[in-house]
């Protein structure tokens, strides 16, 4: 961390504080600032309160705020059920926003696992901004698709908004998943940190990249890493799609670190008729896979119809995608 | 609900579809389009869905979303322990961002109630980015926050983040606070709906006052009505602040519902020398309330410190909000 | 500016690349990084280019990049025609958005003086983002705007779009408006800061607080110090009201430079029924004057009619103002 | 046009004021609404100033804003000096940010033709945010361009800034640019729109896709048709790039109209790490052609060196897009 202090300012109590926390500090004098170099673990600091001080400047972080996303992973390899995630890159998941009947989900299953992906998905407890929409099947949509998804030789994966579900999650999907909304729900995370399945998180429509990867350092922390990041958009001015994708923040998340990276275009979007150029977008960009909606009947959908795919046009989607992941460089 | 539709689509299914909900449809041509007005509770349908249907060029909400934070207050006074809350307007409420230990939050009492605050704040469970800072003291540090604020005859406000501790904060403060980052976390939303504390509900940072009204409308559907909305500030491009105070948004609240309105200018600013003129701004506007960060060493302080005020300076601004409080219409 | 480097990268390169412009390098070693503290006038640095050579992990600027703004005024008193800007703080314009007839700006002028305004407010030259909207009566509205000013005693305040108009305003009007769209229009900043006249400089609906008094800086170098700042509303993603007020920006930039800094709270808005709750905010909060859009029939204005207040409920609100404006520490 | 009104509010001033107008107005009643259906050329009718009227809940455009960039083009073949465009894409444009002297663009432009690029950038006129920054060669580094893109069998292409710099332009490059801040400079683009040179227009970097069409309709409308689009990132609260770049916004535009729409991931990102993979999104989504910043020594760069490829990296990434273009309409 350096700290940057104006020439004359009083800086000993400053530089007391600090040694008693353990830190060193460097000085280095000369132009109009002093410049304090504090080596040591940084992270543990409050930088905004540091700054608070008289006659401080400015003060930098320099050390990277992680302690585990940033490293290569080590504990072998990567299973979704008992495959491994490097043999199925990109990494497709398809299926309705909600699970709406045991057919809807059956009938979606079929058509998903023909055009090739690997997992399902189907909302079964859904966080809708009004109390006045359709919440989901809750417990009944969770066995719909999982029965759905084994009947298929597909994983099952579907969002988790209480910690008090896990069990039930536990023993129902193969990869749960984390929404925007709860990216930073700690609680949530903690739990999920402890349990051996694998976690889908979202990163939250409102967030930098740098919080998404604090989030997934929460799960880590607590002993799961196995984590799949998902971008699916972030909030904007623009009202010509729902949300704006990011393929800057899915390739800066990738830089950083070695978890796979997937792209959700459908919630990005808002809107079908964006999908496919969106897919093709991030496929290209390096992302190591995709999440898309898929609904036969999007008109009558209880949630997302607009964004939605029929199972024919995501079909002709995935053929379509193979000639845009060459130059690709997937994780790990 | 309007559905704009191209002259010659066929709209047949789709009429069909929403007679058969139960919905009146009255049609309306002319020009090059066919205007469709669907009566009945709208709220429920899909629009997105809609949108997707072949020929429909746009789906307008013409009702509000809400049916309970529009409506005026009918359950007798909003009761803050056993006082009401319309004879402490504007309501102040005070402390460090975290309870650090049992001398720091006790002294902080004593400085805001002679400053004239009605709450004293102080956070135990801390919602923080990194799993690296400071978590709070939890259980311990809620006793003593309850401990200082009886003490010196203010209410307790803190943060919760987990229904599990529900029964925990019911026994320690008056006034449970959702923070920004679970305003959309519907699992506790629901919990503190069948509570009888009151709750202060922080609009997230990139949530929108629709967004945040609907959050408030979970609580009432599930039975709690004594909300106290705060604004705190959203996200956008502009550096020099931590977010933007959005008090036409706070305005926008006021006048949607009937739900008292207060806002947080210290973490919108994210520096103390921001702060006066914001509280100023506010209470000016018409907010029914603030509350703001004191911390008697800022620079020291576990978390927030840049946007803390010194007890001193805390008094004085409150000494000076008088003259601003004037021209406001307070709830309910 | 301080460059960090990683601890082994070779940087005898970029330091000799800066000594030959003519800075000192001081370096300071511990820890993983390697700081190098430049010396100089670093303004004229690309830290971006920079911070592109192997081995630099980042670039920081310690100083700010204005040589003019945050500089006290040094040339006497800041007239608007021949009156002292400090005489008549909080300083009023109001008026409608564009020139209609010479009739409308008469009547509106005549209010709006009875009212307490300074200054008569009205387009001629419009900015319209779609090329079917009314572009304004051009050279005619601005003859009726001096006109209807000089008639009643009021400085005439109008927005130029092209340099070329320039002796026209200077005959025309007392106070030149850049508008929102043309605060980084440099060939018209640099026309005006040959100008004679005060200039009312609009904040970019996206552009940052250093943006917006680097404009100024344009402005300053080119040699016109009158300059009063407008700050009007960013984009963010809240529909609620047209642009989201900044106050928080609007305090930076007080405190940053000595310019005077008033508020337009009308296209902030863009609903009336938010205007008087933020001019009250907005004078609170230390602003300088405000900006307000009055006009007799709303519905029927050729531009911003939602925005506008009608001249009696204007008039109400500057009697309302005084009680706000006690704390202010006003320019210079 | 829609009006949404409340049920028993008075309509009949409305009416006859648009009546009056020349509209025809249609009524529909039902529920708790009444709507004004209004049939005629309502991008004329001032929607805002509507909505201020006692009564009205809404007012819905339902035609498009457009008269001519939702047209097929009708005018022969998109001309770039004598060549037409539709036989070059994707239209790849390259070089440096400025012009910095004779011998670099030279070399560069060499470079660039060998990677197979049509067209050579380079800033003459540099709209820099602050006053002290390198602000261009100006007319020398126009000569300067012309020269190194004769030389190469390069077309030219740099940003104008001032109208009065046209017949300049006109005689020294071969697609004139129009800069983000720029894109509202209503003035310019209404000189560009006589001009027949091509005109590349950047979007704003706070510019919806709308606003960026309508500032393509004022070029159209003044009678220059060959307009080449380009998405260059938008300003969000992510902070790992510079912008953030908006394909989603980019194939609205491509959906909307019939002109060619490029991409320039170099501004977007401004970090040359994320250039090659948004590039390649880019292509992949469909895009018309790339504008890329190429500099020979990026750390020496006067400007925008952070986000510049070396050439060599140009090279391979040019030869890398090839697979991804595969499946794209391109324009017409």
């Amino acid at each position: 961390m350096i700290i940057v202090m104006e020439k004359n300012s009083e800086r000993s109590a400053l530089e007391a504080h600090l040694n008693e926390k353990g830190y060193e500090v460097h000085t280095l004098e000369g132009g109009d600032d002093v410049l304090l170099h504090v080596v040591g673990d940084t992270n543990a600091l409050e930088a905004q309160a540091i700054s608070s001080h008289e006659g401080v400047k400015k003060v930098i972080r320099t050390k990277e705020p992680y302690r585990y996303v940033n490293k290569p992973r080590e504990s072998g390899p990567f299973l979704i059920g008992e495959q491994s995630l490097d043999t199925m890159l990109p990494f497709y998941i398809a299926g309705p926003c909600s699970v709406e009947s045991e057919d809807q989900i059956m009938e979606i299953a079929k058509k998903v696992k023909e055009a090739g992906a690997h997992a399902l998905r189907g909302g079964a407890f859904k966080p809708r901004s009004s109390p006045h929409s359709f919440q989901g099947l809750e417990k009944e949509g969770l066995m719909h698709l999982k029965n759905a998804a084994r009947a298929h030789g597909l994983f099952a994966v579907s969002e988790i908004m209480d910690k008090e579900d896990l069990p039930l999650f536990e023993e129902s999907v193969d990869i749960i998943q984390v929404g925007a909304r709860n990216m930073q729900n700690y609680t949530l995370l903690k739990a999920l940190g402890k349990s051996r399945k694998p976690v889908l998180l979202k990163r939250g429509f409102a967030n930098t990249v740098e919080e998404w990867l604090l989030s997934a350092e929460y799960l880590m922390m607590h002993g799961n890493d196995r984590i799949i990041l998902c971008e699916r958009g972030i909030r904007t001015f623009e009202p010509s799609s729902r949300h704006t994708l990011d393929l800057g923040g899915m390739l800066t998340a990738k830089q950083t670190t070695h978890l796979p990276v997937i792209v959700d275009p459908s919630h990005a979007a808002g809107d079908y008729r964006l999908v496919e150029g969106l897919s093709r977008a991030s496929i290209a960009a390096g992302a190591d896979g995709l999440m898309i909606e898929v609904h036969a009947n999007p008109f009558q959908a209880l949630s997302d119809g607009a964004q939605s795919l029929k199972p024919k046009r995501f079909a002709k989607l995935l053929r379509s995608l193979h000639a845009f992941d060459k130059h690709n460089k997937h994780f790990p």
